[in-house]
């Protein structure tokens, strides 16, 4: 295989390690990665900027982060060093000190993990952030309980020639789970959260529920502080804290405001010293559980242990799909890159990024059925408990919720409350669950799956089988004028919204994936001895490719849609939204003849 | 009178000018003050950080405002001053540079208005920030018309013995509006906006709609940057903008992102020299109508007229209520500050603050009938206004919707998404209503006013004297097991969340307000010569009165309220909620005897 030269002035992506190497840190925008894997976890930035939360990044936030703000990309899972000598200070990630220019700098992005390297005045650090999946076996005698954190391994090393003494500073700022409600009910949010400090662990919590955030490290600190604006002081920011300016620790534990975890520590350092410091952060209902679980990873073979677990558990993702083709950038993009893009949306879909916040529109139907079509060779297991809950969605009458909350796995179009005479439910999302489905057997075999009983969002259960009719019978039995899919809010394209009430609006998209949804349906029963229902399928199929044909093309150009008042969107005389053959969608995944226009093209393609 | 004393290391009171004079900008939280009065209008502190909106904060938000974040009190209505010899930059209101230490600093605070001077390297400045009251006349033969608007008034001297070259740099951060979707749907938010620059005014819009932001200044300027990351620069901050550091404006033109207001003006000032600018910053449906409000306002004279109009304004307001008592520190209270806080409260409510967001629950229904008590005095036709709102948030059975949002007068309890279970209607809001009307009868003897028709929420009208009765049958007719008004979701205590759904939770606190009401409409009745009606309304007063002896009076302490089994809440053996007789709000407002305990005592204190 050729070697990838995937470089720019920033970075490289490195073959023999699977990472991405940022080589400054001044990237144009933050480059994200993903942590832990969808439980636990959250993004961090080739800084260090980011945060973390349990499940769910709305209702169970972890730590804060302010998106879109100035300064970019802040806070996040900062440590600050202070030489005790000079008081000089800096931060081993660049950020949040981005006025201090570093002597070394390199950021790897890996699968499921951060690694930040640096050095300054003689003393290299290294940063490693990662989210440990082995929670077994116990080392304590207790039950064992799964405890959600994270892992922060700071190595410094002084390779100076001369006896250092420093100081290390961590900061992190507690979110109080809801997010939504830390970042705008002030007047309620300033006055629950408290911090206080027990055997080297912070505990931040409310008087109100036993969800307890704790922040610890391999060390006993020297000091601490908890209360934001102590740590910070008056007008200053994350690039001067006074506690660091100083370096005293106030050892301040919040009764209430902005609580943050602050441990400091102390090393000397001879020349080529090393030393190792292990930060542990996590959140739980069972505070009585912190203790076990800090133990354990306040010992570095355990820490260890756990990353080379980490290791193994991509390895054998990874593995399970590997191409090679003449292109060596496009291998790495498939072998490596777009797998733990597609691992990251199967769990929390497009839910958390470097812009979508986590606060507002839950995790897509749509989005989510998709997110199984590149995962399904990989996780079949986890693309069939998605599937499951996707289709827990649907109501009796075949449509679904269009979005889903992760923590709950409940359903809501979130659309009501602004438009209320829009139509509340989307032509294509119930289509996807159907493709979806098919590609799951297509790869698994696995149609005993047909069988399992699931219930609906309004009542009632079925097997899957026949959830999927129904899914079927919604297109059939909502359609507009021309006999074409009635468009309800919208289609695939969100922005679609040309149904203001009277029914007529079409969505020739939804037409196109109907067809294909009949094809796939059409195969599946073929192959499962149902030649009934695959010869019903394919006169659907047959049904909605003519009736797209007749009413949908003018001559030239595919009709993009029908609008409220029936008219068609996307023809001849228009600028926009027409289709041509070559660039449709859905004639490109089914049998498409580019070389044939006109009707029977366009039939063909889904024949 | 004697001279009040009000001052502390941040301040004093300045009794002559009626102004808050805060002489050193780092104070522990920044010191607001209310600009605008209903309309348009925002908050202001000491250091000049802040927002405005139109109207409603939540939907009409015309500038940013990071809550809560690090740095502190960012952005704001900022403008930078460099030196163009020395290169050396900095801003006359402190923030955002905090850590430039300025020669003198002063801010005023006064009624609507703030005026932050300062002095830096010989230079002189000074900023005066005021929305102003008056369009009209209109200078232009256009139809007059309302554009809300902002000016910002700069003024510099040169105090040094030696000519200088200044170049000055605004700086304002734009909200597409809708602040909360602003804020967190980055997806969509960072794609709609965008800026351009014609004939010296910055207009800021979208395709979707004709809302305009727009942002002018009295001189032509320089240069100007309208995009948030090329006019700061890559990792720099509100304290080192790029633009400003290297002096030079790029005339960026904003496509998308983050759009701000920066123009640039040059300055050569010989010693003893000054010059003034002055800034517009406002938002229209018109843009038609921003040439002609610009061209008036760049106008130094009718500018400073506007600013005697406002003052006018404030005397007239100011002057209609002013107590001497021997205690100055309480005169200025009441004389001055009070008046200027209610008169925010009485157009805002509390929805904005220094921690009031402004984002989440709109103003609220008990809140904005309370701050119509301190006003209606100064502004009876704004808080018959207000009433009426309020009555019309009213349903036929007498409760009201516990909020309102500003923009649409429109009402919501905000509460049954989460709580469904929970009574969905507060015992205390409509008796505020009851005990504000007959308060600004008292003071107006407007009568007529009860008969004026106003509609109910769920449909139908009713004089208003109609809508009064109902009130009072809605707690007749939601009662709890001892016949005391039943708690509903809660009733002032806005925590004191007793009723789960069995019915039985009761509120003392709303019996003794019940109280208080029936006596007021007795009084009313009384005096308008509806004497059947005065004499029903001491018979219920004697009524609850009775209950609250019998059931509510453990011999030492009256019970706080019943809870969800009917057990009482603030007894003898309880720590907390117990009511005595001297300390209880609705005794003192009464005709209290403090010298008599007991049940006869309480009885005369409602009598």
């Amino acid at each position: 295989m050729k070697k990838a030269k995937i470089s720019n002035r920033y970075g490289y992506f490195d073959e023999a390690t699977g990472e991405y190497v940022i080589t400054r840190p001044d990237t144009p925008t933050p480059w994200m990665n993903y942590l832990g894997e969808g439980k636990y976890g959250g993004i961090i930035s080739n800084t260090a900027g980011g945060y973390s939360f349990d499940r769910d990044p709305k209702n169970r936030r972890v730590t804060r982060y302010r998106y879109n703000a100035i300064p970019v990309d802040q806070p996040g899972r900062y440590v600050y060093l202070r030489d005790q000598e000079s008081s000089e200070y800096w931060s081993p990630t660049w950020q949040p000190i981005p006025g201090r220019k570093l002597e070394t700098y390199e950021c790897r992005h890996g699968a499921g993990y951060t690694r930040i390297t640096s050095q300054y005045r003689g003393i290299w650090a290294e940063l490693l952030y990662f989210v440990p999946h082995d929670l077994s076996p116990s080392p304590s005698p207790t039950k064992e309980v799964e405890v959600p954190c994270e892992l922060w391994v700071l190595r410094l090393r002084n390779v100076s020639d001369r006896p250092r003494r420093l100081r290390s500073f961590s900061y992190v700022e507690f979110s109080n789970w809801n997010a939504e409600a830390d970042l705008n009910n002030l007047d309620w949010g300033q006055h629950i959260l408290h911090s206080h400090i027990r055997e080297g662990i912070i505990y931040t919590g409310t008087v109100f529920r036993p969800t307890t955030t704790f922040f610890a490290s391999s060390l006993p600190p020297r000091g601490f502080d908890t209360n934001r604006e102590i740590f910070i002081g008056s007008y200053r920011d994350l690039s001067n804290p006074i506690v660091v300016e100083t370096g005293k620790p106030s050892n301040s534990q919040a009764a209430r405001g902005n609580n943050v975890g602050m441990l400091c520590h102390e090393f000397r350092l001879k020349p080529g010293d090393e030393r190792e410091l292990i930060y542990i952060l996590g959140v739980t209902e069972m505070p009585e559980h912190v203790t076990p679980l800090v133990a354990r990873y306040r010992q570095s073979k355990n820490v260890k242990a756990a990353f080379a677990a980490l290791k193994a558990d991509w390895d054998a993702f990874i593995s399970k799909f590997q191409v090679e083709t003449p292109d060596a950038e496009m291998n790495a993009m498939l072998n490596v890159w777009n797998q733990i893009q597609c691992r990251a949306t199967l769990f929390w879909s497009r839910f958390v990024s470097a812009y979508e916040t986590g606060l507002g529109r839950g995790m897509g139907t749509r989005d989510t059925a998709q997110d199984t079509l590149a995962t399904v060779q990989n996780a079949p297991e986890r693309v069939r408990q998605n599937l499951s809950t996707l289709w827990r969605l649907q109501f009796q009458d075949g449509h679904t919720w269009h979005q889903l909350f992760p923590l709950t796995g409940e359903g809501g179009v979130g659309l009501a409350a602004e438009y209320p005479e829009y139509p509340q439910w989307f032509c294509d999302d119930h289509l996807w669950l159907l493709m979806a489905v098919c590609a799951y057997l297509r790869e698994t075999g696995d149609f005993s799956y047909l069988d399992e009983r699931l219930t609906y969002t309004d009542g009632g259960d079925d097997p899957l089988w026949g959830h999927m009719q129904r899914a079927v019978d919604f297109t059939l039995t909502h359609r507009g004028p021309h006999g074409l899919p009635r468009l309800g809010f919208s289609d695939w394209d969100d922005t679609m919204n040309l149904d203001h009430g009277s029914g007529k609006a079409e969505s020739v998209m939804a037409a196109q994936q109907f067809c294909r949804a009949m094809l796939d349906l059409a195969e599946l029963c073929d192959h499962i001895g149902k030649g009934e229902d695959s010869r019903r399928f394919r006169v659907l199929k047959n049904e909605m490719a003519a009736i797209i044909n007749q009413f949908a093309w003018d001559g030239e150009w595919y009709t993009r849609a029908f609008d409220n008042e029936g008219k068609p969107v996307g023809v001849q005389a228009e600028e926009h939204h027409k289709i041509g053959l070559n660039t449709q969608t859905w004639a490109v995944i089914g049998e498409c003849a580019p070389e044939e226009r006109g009707k029977q093209a366009m039939h063909r393609a889904h024949a």
